[in-house]
């Protein structure tokens, strides 16, 4: 069974992913800051055993990360399954996964459930709708703590409302590079929308790897919500095309940088996570745009998700994360192996 | 007929090409700074008639560089046929080549007489042998400016004596690198050699090529000053060999940059000048010490003398030497359509 990223969606050129995340309590257990282990341990077993029991067609499995593998639990971070403090979270927490990695519940985060669905490209309704199958799943086994003004009781008060999170991973190399993506972030900022880095709140852009999201909860229906960022999105949308075709004919340095973020990660026998992402994220701008052939974008994004530390490291049967040398001369190994078809490509025209 | 820098001659993955060079002046014309044009040009004529017909073997032929083509003559100097000074000289001046560009003699330069003779990779010997055959035949068709005291009269008094500069263009890399270079400079001007850059006194070394020549031409002999500029070239090429095996060995990060090098190289859509001639000099050691294939030393030594400016420019048959934009574009396709055989050679593996 393919994995929901081994896919391309709509406008996968520019659009990475789309997600939408449900944060739901129920009334029978106190909220998780004051549940005793025994309630911890009672929550995670119950959902798991509905989930895996009315799977809906799909396959569900419960991975127990309380006393859990620390490099499993970052390869999940490093893939967006789970938070960085869900991952570090001291008490009984766990994660059921659909097989094709599209679907998700985290249980024991700082609410009882988040209710998570992804999707490859711009693809908010399929998302939304998804989730919403597992929320009124799990809404049979007991009853969420809902307020007729506040909508649902959640830990943290931005949540309440719909305890709707959605948001969309955007790859923006030319208005990261023209100068506009600044104002951009800025409008989005007034609409409504928080635009950052790639793993979320106060982390930098790398790669030009950009998530937005909807900051506001409350007083909005679920389906306004998705239809005001698919809005905001198709504008950046916009934006970044028409700059990537300028870019392309008026700028001779534009196409000499793409092929020599091919060349490079074609050789190199040691590359950093960073300086992988930068050039990877080079290579997808210039298949995007036809400039570079002999890989796809799905290789690409494969690439950029498989090469990170943790992910590398259980991809390459190694029970530890290894020295950084190690692990920067096995991602050069990895990107070189798929990358030099770029160059092959090329050579055979 | 093969040009001599198309095969590679002694120690030559360090030692690019040997010249030996004889200034001599005739005693029936006044000084070149005297003499008149007519003189000037009864002296370029009775040397290249001499010349062209006795060949001893060799086919001459005459290039007038009095009116000639600008871009041929920066070409030369790039050749390192001519000097600079040559090329932009107001006088009658011209240069007789054999076929093979091997030996040549420029007439009007400073001195009447400019014989030269190169050759590929440690062979000062021979190419002493081969100017020395041009000299004695020279002589015949008028006597020489000599002293008993002072040997061979010259323009400027640093080349009295024999009028002989021997000089050896070597490729250091890993002595540049590691550092050791700056003294082993000090030390051989101590032993009357000078060390320089690519294009001789006052320019600075790029792609870590070095001139090292002798200093001295009073007081020793021909034979003398070629015996101990090959054993300081001996011993530098000791020292460069050692670091390089070691640097391989100990340096895992050195294997990486001369993959990138080649990387670059196989894919850039633009290369300056002096890029080009930075990462060459990276591909020149990786094919050197037998980390990187699908080319060889003598098809870099040629990318590095044919993708210079002028020469570049009179290879693609433009007869000016065009935008700036537009050469590093074509240098950028003239290196590329042979690095990528070290791509193609690695895939192939």
């Amino acid at each position: 069974m393919k994995k929901w990223y081994e896919s391309v969606g709509p406008h996968g050129e520019i659009v990475i992913s789309s997600r939408v995340r449900l944060a739901r309590n129920y009334v029978k257990f106190p909220f998780p800051g004051r549940m005793t282990q025994e309630q911890q341990q009672a929550l995670l077993e119950s959902v798991a055993s509905v989930m895996t029991e009315s799977a809906g067609g799909r396959e569900f499995t419960l991975t127990d990360l309380t006393n859990g593998d620390p490099l499993f639990a970052q390869s999940l971070m490093e893939r967006h399954l789970i938070s960085p403090e869900f991952a570090g979270s001291k008490r009984v927490h766990g994660i059921i996964l659909s097989r094709d990695e599209s679907i998700s519940v985290m249980v024991g985060e700082e609410d009882h459930l988040r209710i998570q669905a992804l999707g490859s490209g711009l693809c908010l309704q399929e998302c939304l709708k998804a989730a919403m199958a597992v929320d009124d799943l799990l809404e049979r086994t007991g009853e969420y703590a809902f307020d007729e003004h506040l909508g649902y009781l959640t830990h943290c008060p931005t949540n309440l409302g719909t305890g709707l999170r959605a948001s969309v991973m955007l790859h923006l190399p030319a208005l990261t590079e023209a100068g506009p993506i600044r104002d951009m972030i800025l409008a989005a900022g007034k609409l409504g929308f928080a635009v950052r880095g790639l793993y979320g709140e106060g982390t930098r852009s790398s790669g030009a790897l950009y998530q937005i999201s909807n900051q506001v909860s409350m007083g909005i229906s679920e389906e306004e919500t998705i239809g005001r960022l698919s809005e905001a999105v198709n504008n950046i949308l916009r934006s970044e095309q028409e700059l990537r075709s300028r870019m392309l004919k008026e700028r001779p340095e534009f196409a000499d940088r793409l092929w020599r973020a091919a060349g490079i990660l074609a050789s190199a026998r040691s590359i950093s996570s960073r300086e992988s992402m930068e050039l990877l994220s080079q290579l997808r701008l210039g298949v995007a745009v036809g400039e570079l052939g002999g890989v796809s974008i799905e290789q690409i994004n494969q690439l950029l998700r498989d090469t990170q530390p943790a992910s590398l490291s259980l991809l390459l049967g190694g029970g530890s994360l290894g020295s950084e040398a190690e692990r920067d001369a096995k991602r050069a190994k990895m990107i070189r192996d798929t990358v030099k078809q770029v160059l092959v490509e090329e050579i055979n025209k």
